[in-house]
């Protein structure tokens, strides 16, 4: 039986969702993360500090007694947020970041940032006290083709931004494209860039090309088979400033299989196997564990965990559905075989 | 009130199915159409004479008395095609073409034709009888990208095919692409084309960028607007060799709202009126009628219609649902308002 151990692991993009959902599916993630960023686009999003102790508290809570993982907490931003909530942020041992996310761009995003001069502000208070920025790295303008937003976005506001904001430590979020592959390898040692299993995974010819198939709708959109190829080089290339955070993110199948689709992949279920499995076909596998396990923790200026996973090199069938908050939830890679198995 | 009379129209590519699902759709096509090209993939698809002519009588007792909606079949072409159907079709005097389907290419296109060398023999035997073949313009391998298909279908297929069959009417079905815009302009006068209401008045956005819209799913599927904006100059040019064809496809709305949502669009309920707003958004409704009604008949050697219908410039909204085969259809447009109004 071939093995594989690595440090333990951290999802530096996670979904949890809240309530049922979330009691749910934490478990998931616990089984395999150490720790990971917990977004906080809920309904209302997570604006202040308080809000998001009493969301960590509720997370916690739906843990099993003894489990050890850890959410990391951070805030949405809005064109309002105040000065000092950033700064009651920074100092709070349990908030890691603040998210960026342009009005509209994905779920529960209507309250996100309008236009990003409005934010200029709080943006060089961040600067200032070292506080990450996490983008979601599209534009959302209704004349931009949806597979020329995230282009757009370097261009129009990655770019300036980290033209201006030296200092100012940067997450490009689930990158989907060459342009940001690029952008990230010639970037400032301040910026980097989070990769999902089912963007490493998937070109956009799995959601459309038979049949249309809502379970792999996600926002970034699948892109064309350069660009996925573009993303698998970074994340095994070795490059420290690319890293894992799945943006795995429940929905109800009800939600998915609907005349207006939600975006969004949960891939928490089987994430660290799929990883490995799109290493190894990269013959890549020995640098697997600094992109799950060391990078991230790395640019967050944090210690990598203390204990280990091993992995199986083992076939196993993801299950059909998963049952949760009394509705089912298709997993990616849904009824199909996974190589690797977490012991 | 502003009005337009028009020669009726032909609708150059309609989906009918059969059974209970034909019953309940044929009468929003005979309402606004004096013909329609009939497509052939049913389940099994129709590919002798003897198929085609019980096709039409089913569609023919599905009208109500007196209508005279008028269905010109057309033949399934497969790998396995005897010559003899051919000739057998072309002589009878209900069937108007052979239609080609890569397999795999769209809905029941199982059966269709796997490599387009194998039925040279067959298009030698067509340029011969001067029998129309109506091409979906696709290729389907996997390594391709779904919005590259109709492009490779020009270089790698219809390119040779118009060298070789230098007199074989050839309809290039739904196009959706600059590319084959460019293509028909430049090409001869026995190329023709046929264009959609939903990819004139769509781009994939419609479809990709707002939440997943599976009733915005077809295939060739949607593309980028400087494609759209290519086929609307095509189609309102005056061009004789671009005509109306709605590819309109009724499905239940559960085979849509799936995990794997099935290819096609029903516009035959409000057809016409949206290809008038479409004309009319382009500043050329006075070209309306030599597209919906002169030009596909003059391809196919037809005389034009002798009646007319009459279009009222009058706001009404697309029902939001149908009631077909005791099942949902969401029509195109649904909940949407039409500008113009059939008479």
């Amino acid at each position: 039986m071939q093995t594989l151990t690595i440090t333990c692991p951290d999802d530096f993009h996670l979904h949890l969702r809240d309530g049922a959902m979330m009691h749910d599916v934490v478990e998931d993630s616990a089984r395999q993360f150490a720790r990971a960023i917990i977004m906080p686009n809920l309904k209302p999003p997570i604006v202040t500090t308080a809000q998001a102790l009493a969301y960590r508290e509720r997370i916690k809570s739906a843990l099993p007694p003894g489990c050890r993982f850890e959410p990391m907490m951070t805030l949405f931003l809005t064109d309002n947020t105040p000065a000092d909530e950033i700064r009651a942020a920074r100092e709070n041992a349990h908030i890691y970041a603040v998210k960026y996310y342009p009005a509209g761009a994905t779920t529960n995003s209507e309250n996100g940032v309008t236009s990003i001069d409005r934010v200029y502000p709080l943006l060089e208070l961040m600067e200032e006290i070292r506080f990450p920025l996490l983008m979601h790295g599209e534009v959302t303008d209704a004349d931009i083709d949806i597979f020329d937003r995230e282009r757009v976005f370097i261009e129009r506001i990655l770019d300036p931004l980290m033209q201006r904001f030296v200092n100012l430590p940067v997450v490009f979020e689930h990158i989907t494209t060459r342009q940001a592959v690029e952008f990230i390898n010639q970037g400032p040692d301040n910026l980097a860039a989070t990769i999902t299993p089912h963007h490493l995974l998937l070109n956009r010819n799995a959601l459309l090309a038979r049949g249309l198939r809502p379970h792999y709708y996600c926002l970034p959109v699948l892109k064309a088979e350069q660009h996925r190829e573009a993303i698998v080089a970074a994340a095994t290339s070795g490059h420290p400033r690319f890293f894992l955070g799945t943006d795995s993110a429940p929905h109800a199948r009800h939600t998915k299989e609907s005349a207006c689709g939600c975006a969004g992949i949960y891939s928490a279920h089987s994430a660290i196997e799929l990883y490995a499995e799109i290493f190894e076909r990269a013959g890549s596998l020995d640098r697997l564990e600094n992109f799950a396990s060391r990078f991230g923790a790395e640019f967050y200026g944090l210690p990598q965990n203390s204990g280990s996973i091993t992995l199986e090199k083992t076939d196993w069938t993801v299950p059909a559905d998963l049952h949760c908050a009394g509705d089912t939830v298709i997993p990616f890679w849904s009824g199909q075989t996974c190589h690797w198995k977490l012991k």
